[in-house]
């Protein structure tokens, strides 16, 4: 447990709350959160489903017609067959992630993940007894890790790539050349390929891809939470090589029984061409805010080198403004009422130097954040 | 991952549901759910909420509010203080157990259960990289460990002593002496005592009780799932010493995040007067079910020594019938229509020698159940 980090985010969260509760208004561009409320025709289908079903267990895989809707949406999107017996429902992407680490890894065994990267992803390895090997990505590769940092860092004990496309902080891909050849290094070392795809669909500028394109012995974790505007439903997805199913879902009667039912009927609606056109029309609008952020923050002196193409998060370098993030994190939220999420959170690569950035509130709240951050960092 | 094994039940729940397409009748009493719906207070809480919240993520401990009933809950019902702070709200109990069990037990570390139990607690000690350590207890000790059973049996390396009162699949309690006994013996050893009161409420010809009137320092888990007939909605809670509360809230903000936010808000109707009422009558009607199926497969051999006095399920002997459990199982099942849980699934002790009835299916059900049984074993 000692190794398990609690979120420096959270302890700024409760100051951010104690602000608020003194009258004080604070912008919030800390959460990892859409800012939007459950598409309507979800909400529709959990209604139905309250008023109809007994809301007792599903298997622990999950509700069939759930599982061949989600292969269904891998058909429609991306003109791909896969065996809806291949794809497990779980309690968020968290459960997904935690059934695959711990059916991959066996204790002491390393699992490489780019740094920075989402925290708990390094701490799902530890729980598996394993060890996670954080490589140090920056802007050169796009905050990702290459072929290169992959090769150079497998060894004896190697088990798995981490890899997540868009990433949580930094809002960066994986280039697709980079994605086929990271696959095929691990495949070859027989190590296992796990690909965090739960911000697929929020991309800018670009077409939503999918790793599973390359072959059916990789993992790809997906969730409902954020494209699909779910998250206090915590359900997600893993599709995962056929010979892993049987193990899984072991795991999963084990450890969680099922995922919420009622979250299950809700989801079978978030397909539907209603839901896609609203969940549409806030990737726009996240995309707006994107638009406007990135280019205010570079020029308050932000240093955001690689345009981020996905996810709803800016990783910015702090360093012109001579201190610490941490420092700065602290100053921003009690001097401007501005809530950011320091470095620290994501890893210990440079974390000194970096904040994220969500863009997970309007672009009235956007826009004044910015002026306050520019009223701190530019004193006239 | 080897040593997290199958439930025994699924398969043969999967030739249940085989024999049932082919058009055959199928009695259930092989599963660890009740029968009745979510009640409608509960229902109509969570309609509410579905109209005027936006579920999204609560904290990672749950929202304040049901917390706070939850304390409030131990204060009308056991005239106890506890403060809410030291009530996590989980994604089922599983979820607390999960959590529990990280936190307290580092690798190869101890945790003492009595053997038949329930399975997964033995699987969550090992994924927390620990050893469970399964007590054969039999009909001798009402199938619960005693002070006796803890004493030789604490050794090096032990960490906790796990006790469920009422039992799955037993349906016996710890006497309050033993239960005391034990607390007092594991606290003078700096142990941790892990109750498991899932069954709480469901006793019969007698009051339920709390291990937590025996002081501060036990954690106790619970849920909303078996009396609260909440089962689908995924939600249980754990009653921590305040000391653990902050690493059992760091971990659940990494695993999980959150417990379903619908869940919570439907929950917080779970102790309503209105609801209480439903679920007493259910609880009668468990009873009068456990008073009709008890001497039933007692006068059909099946040797049930102790008499159950909680939960929903007869741990029945059925050495009587010159056949292991696992068999006579399948040929109740393909022969008669009944499906029962083998005692394997519960552990290793005698698990050939003993069969789980549940009584969550309809008297109509139970009486077809053991007319066909009858036929099955004592042919005219």
């Amino acid at each position: 447990m000692a190794r398990i980090q609690p979120f420096h985010v959270m302890d700024l969260l409760a100051r951010a709350r104690r602000l608020e509760a003194m009258g004080r208004s604070i912008i919030h561009m800390e959460i990892g959160e859409p800012d939007f409320a459950t598409p309507r025709p979800v909400v529709e289908a959990a209604q139905r489903a309250l008023d109809e079903e007994n809301i007792h267990y599903t298997p622990a895989a999950g509700l069939q017609t759930l599982r061949s809707a989600i292969a269904a949406f891998y058909r429609r999107q991306f003109d791909l067959e896969i065996d809806p017996q291949r794809i497990l429902v779980t309690p968020g992407s968290s459960g997904a992630l935690q059934l695959v680490l711990n059916v991959l890894v066996d204790p002491g065994e390393r699992v490489l993940m780019a740094d920075p990267g989402y925290p708990c992803n390094r701490h799902f390895v530890i729980l598996a007894g394993g060890e996670p090997v954080g490589i140090p990505v920056g802007a050169e590769s796009g905050y990702q890790m290459t072929p290169g940092h992959v090769q150079q860092n497998w060894a004896r004990k190697s088990r798995a790539v981490m890899l997540a496309s868009p990433s949580n902080p930094t809002g960066t891909l994986v280039p697709e050349e980079s994605l086929r050849a990271i696959h095929a290094f691990v495949r070859e070392q027989k190590g296992a390929l796990i690909v965090d795809e739960i911000y697929q669909n929020l991309v800018y500028d670009r077409s939503p891809v999918t790793s599973l394109s390359l072959g059916d012995d990789l993992f790809v974790i997906s969730s409902f939470s954020k494209y699909f505007g779910m998250t206090g439903w915590r359900l997600g997805w893993v599709v995962a090589p056929e010979a892993y199913v049987e193990a899984l879902d072991r795991l999963a009667q084990n450890i969680f029984l099922s995922a919420p039912t009622l979250s299950q009927h809700a989801a079978l609606a978030a397909f539907d061409a209603r839901t896609r056109q609203i969940l549409e029309a806030r990737r726009t609008e996240f995309q707006a805010r994107r638009d406007y952020l990135l280019p205010a923050l570079r020029e308050l002196g932000f240093g955001i080198p690689v345009e981020p193409e996905g996810a709803f998060y800016l990783y910015a370098d702090c360093s012109a403004f001579g201190m610490p993030s941490g420092e700065l994190t602290g100053r921003l939220l009690e001097e401007s009422g501005v809530a950011v999420t320091p470095g620290h959170d994501f890893g210990h690569n440079a974390a000194d130097r970096y904040l994220r950035f969500a863009y997970t509130t309007s672009m009235e709240n956007l826009k004044e954040g910015v002026a306050r951050i520019r009223r701190l960092l530019t004193p006239s």
